[in-house]
């Protein structure tokens, strides 16, 4: 068994939730998992697992993925069909911005990426606003597809605008896609249902090696046909794995034993946007999950000078964005507010101005 | 020959300035032109032209193509390599918006549509601000083209700009290709040189078809090596043509008698702008050169009554843009006129409320 | 008008029947056509001629594009909807060999390139052997469409054969396109009309530009939502023109005065084979119609050589295949039997040995 | 720990080398692996383990990927560039026929499919028969990339072949790629080291889930640029895993323990192949190394009736493949041939007439 150091390693962990490592009850686990070919769907511990995640979520059928990156890129192209064709989503989306433009190579689909005007989730204005229709105009590459995200940037996605949004979308024969990768911390924090979220999206990708802490994994769920098809483009993508047993047993401990605990990271986020606000350190958007992100530019923080101070302080960051999972101790929990501080009192005396804005693409990216 | 009334035809043609019809002396020129086969670079009449256009745009070779779609996209795609990459343009772009998501397809190109901060073109500083560099970050997809176009929505694009842009690229080692379709309008509205434009672009496409009046055509420009890459892709797209000397010959005849012709179109666009501005009616943009955008919504003018209203003065609209080249007659300029007029009286009794904004997509998409 | 040494500058021309030249009543025509413009489906002379091919083919629509390689790259993409997926066809397919790599790149598709069996053709035991059943298997991209070429290399595709292959793909749900860039002259050589052919394809490509002589032009044929479909996709391709009434026009002209003149080309042809044949000059297929493919590497005749005895002897050849069309003047005809008469003699004392076979896609490239 | 039952599953399983299950020293393996994230390349087993691949090689930087699908399709995009071009590789490539068409997908490839002369392996003259060179012919769609694979169908690729071919392709500034999935098998038939089949190739995907028991994974090696270009590629994927130690450290100890007992495999492999020989049963092929192909169709044997017979002697088939590996058991083994002889002797008196060939994608598809 690995050491207990490596057990709590990602204690200090501020820059992702997915540094999370697996806990001994998943190892453990992954001793007895199944030892069947999972590409044979002859792996009782995949298809166990494939059935749970998507009974919690309310589809007919669901399938293990390596990564979010796969379940996210395989959903839309499976309810993508014959371009020219757009996928609509935030312009900070992370099937956008963070998945190594796998939308223009694998489903050849061009995306409009859209500005929310509240600035905190796309409304279904911004998304009449920016739906491109297939009315013949040739010159067009239409709106297939709207995938959202809940949360992004740790933001809550607002049930009653989601309902709008895919109401307007079953009228107008528009599918709709949820990464979902933190869908469990949006249900964590508004006692709404992963079933309830879910029964508006004709698909959602959800993550389970981010704040559930797998070490591996990505379920994908939906309709029985779509997830055959998504199977189909999983395999070309070279995701199909042969004696994936182990990595779904771990999964499925994870959400026994860890969906619980997300509570706390939340907390911890609130209270230092709280410490934060006390001390007059801005941030870019309000702290509704386990994400605080620093208004660095506007601070006129340095983050060479944060860094430093995360490591004078023993804490892991990597920028404007802290990230908060079950894993973080309260000793490192101070620790980063320390290290905050203190590079906020180094701005004071000695402003740091950026040669260029913070960039869209830096933050948010795993 | 064509009656005297089709070549007069686009006397009343606001709907693009791609309307204009081939003039008597094009026809007659197509009479004698050369009849080589142009795939096998072997016809007189297109390699002149060819090199004619790179004359003129200050590169070492050109090539014809039947669009400027078809100019553009393999413009870009001969700039880029292996992805993932992305190329920056203007949320407005033709490139990404009109040319039905050839980026996607042919390119696997992702697209970061930029919304300049001044409202009318891109700065440095908007491109830093969104560029996505190529330093190892395996989420990403680096830019590695810029794409400006010049004019847009007939707005110029400062020449200081293009400067700092062009210079920026070199040091950043990105492609700077340029959407010149009309071209030819910011230098006979600037006095500025199609040469000095084009210097500061690795690629430049330029329309024969738009403003100057030739049916058919587009000349791409660059060094040698690119431009035997882009009739590769030429070719792959299906625009390698047999006989073409006739197009050719015609899109030459087009730049010699039309280009001074441009100047009268500009000075009835701008005329049109100040009757809006005299009668209170807003526009979207300032009038630079041939087209008026009618702020239809905020005027809450409908643009149905607008077509009823054209249609009783016969003169041809499509919405909010107008769009005015060399054939406008005197006499539909004056009806025109007439026709926004009593659209905007309507107005002031019947305010239309749109149920969605105007979409970017719906103009100028030709 | 061009110099009558313009006209019948293709009277020596047996390097493809593409290299015809317009004659002078179709540019004659071209002076009368149309002026409206095509991408807005307001043009005239190309809806006419759309619908008059759609006619000659029994089918509901067609869509006038600028190449061979459009109509049927374009065809294809339209028959085709998600991936994985592989088009079949056979392997001297001019749309696997000779059209870029469209396929991969417009189709995301994989290609069952089929040697068929008798050497001739491919049949419906060959189709069998090499499909690729939709049958859930997740390793494979199944046959989507079987794309079939009529006349390939000159040679005649037994109508029979086309009517089992046809029977078979409705019954087995895959979509069946022609490339008919020659169909003419198959029709021409059997009697059997187009509307006949094309009867038992979903999709036709119909050539205007080779054997017909119109300078420029193909038409593609279909049903109204895959002609509308394929039309968008045109447009991506960078395919859609303005005023292209007179190529329009032109090629409609090739079809009613030109079609009667491939009689002849094929007795040119045949006749060749006999002298061939009489002369001990071993070839690599028989003739069906219009081509005569030396067989080159049997008798060890040099490439070289062969193009110095048609430089001597004023014909212009690029290689083992000989093609004929209706402009090849009587007195050509004869040069070119004495051209490949002294290359025989030559290879009799200075055989000569290729490094490499003859490969495939050295010939019938265009 | 799983029962015992569990870790002999495979004792009987005859339907591929990748339906091996890990070993108790696997699993016990993945319990004291490293925790790290090895999307930020920092989880050590990973590194170790692609460096002790490497090494192997010969190469000097090395990738793990969760499938040879994944390492192969990126291996093949990393040495590709700008299209149009093409792959070349056997007809029965895995690469080409069992990955789902990746190559059109991922890397807008063209296949030329190539059927070796001797019906074994390719030799440098099909090679040159079939290569298509970037000599500006813009209909063809160059061979950039040629793919052998070592073993394929379990025969040996001749190492002066190779030679010959690697040779040729330095000379022709082609990359030269080796599916290596059984490259282990090879290697330990001939004695020939791995490092010395590596050297003639620009890049190698090595298995380590076939005939090494590894539960999941694959590493593909070459030099450090291309590699961590494939990395990008297989972040775009969806590849990029978080925690992976477990698994690198269950496929390194697969590498230790089990190569050695690959030998045995094919000691059962060729006694099949002599049982047959001696009854009468007609291969497909010879045996190399760790399958044996019944020539099913010559037999005129039925594959329902093989099932069947496997059923009855407790042995799992799928078809005219099979597939041998460390764990099979002595008395599985003899089982098989009793299913094998049994089905022989009902085919004497019911002998099957297959409707359809046996088709090259129904076999070696995983």
């Amino acid at each position: 068994m690995a050491s207990s150091s490596e057990f709590t390693r990602a204690h200090n962990e501020f820059r992702s939730d997915t540094f999370t490592v697996p806990t001994k009850e998943m190892l453990e686990a992954a001793l007895v998992s199944s030892l069947g070919d999972s590409v044979y769907q002859e792996d009782k511990d995949t298809l166990d697992l494939e059935k749970k995640v998507a009974d919690l979520a309310g589809k007919e059928a669901g399938l293990f993925c390596v990564s979010g990156t796969l379940s996210n890129q395989i959903g839309l192209r499976a309810n993508l069909h014959q371009p020219p064709h757009s996928v609509l989503c935030d312009y900070r989306g992370h099937v956008y911005l963070h998945e190594a433009g796998g939308l223009a190579t694998l489903s050849q689909a061009m995306v409009s990426a859209v500005h929310p005007a509240n600035g905190i989730h796309l409304t279904l204005e911004d998304i009449i606003d920016n739906f491109i229709p297939d009315d013949g105009n040739i010159h067009a590459a239409p709106t297939k597809v709207i995938s959202l995200e809940n949360t992004l940037h740790g933001l809550l996605f607002p049930l009653d605008e989601i309902k709008r949004i895919s109401a307007w979308c079953k009228e107008n024969n528009v599918k709709l896609h949820l990464d979902g990768a933190r869908l469990w911390n949006a249900s964590v924090e508004t006692g709404i249902s992963i079933k309830e979220y879910c029964s508006y999206f004709d698909s959602v990708s959800l993550c389970l090696s981010k704040s559930l802490g797998a070490p591996i994994g990505s379920v994908l769920v939906g309709n029985p046909d779509f997830i055959a098809k998504a199977n189909h483009f999983k395999k070309q993508n070279g995701g199909g794995i042969r004696q994936g047993g182990m990595l779904a047993r771990m999964a499925s401990i994870a959400i026994d034993q860890n969906l619980s605990k997300i509570k706390r990271s939340h907390e911890m986020a609130k209270e230092l946007g709280k410490f934060c606000e006390e001390n007059n350190i801005a941030l870019e958007c309000p702290v509704h999950t386990n994400f605080v992100f620093l208004d660095m530019n506007k601070m006129k923080m340095s983050n060479e000078v944060l860094l430093a101070n995360a490591k004078k302080y023993n804490v892991k960051q990597m920028g404007c964005r802290v990230s908060f999972h079950f894993q973080i101790s309260q000793e490192s929990f101070e620790n980063v507010k320390k290290a905050i501080y203190d590079t906020y009192l180094h701005s004071l005396e000695h402003p740091f101005y950026a040669t260029a804005p913070a960039r869209i693409y830096d933050i948010n990216n795993r």
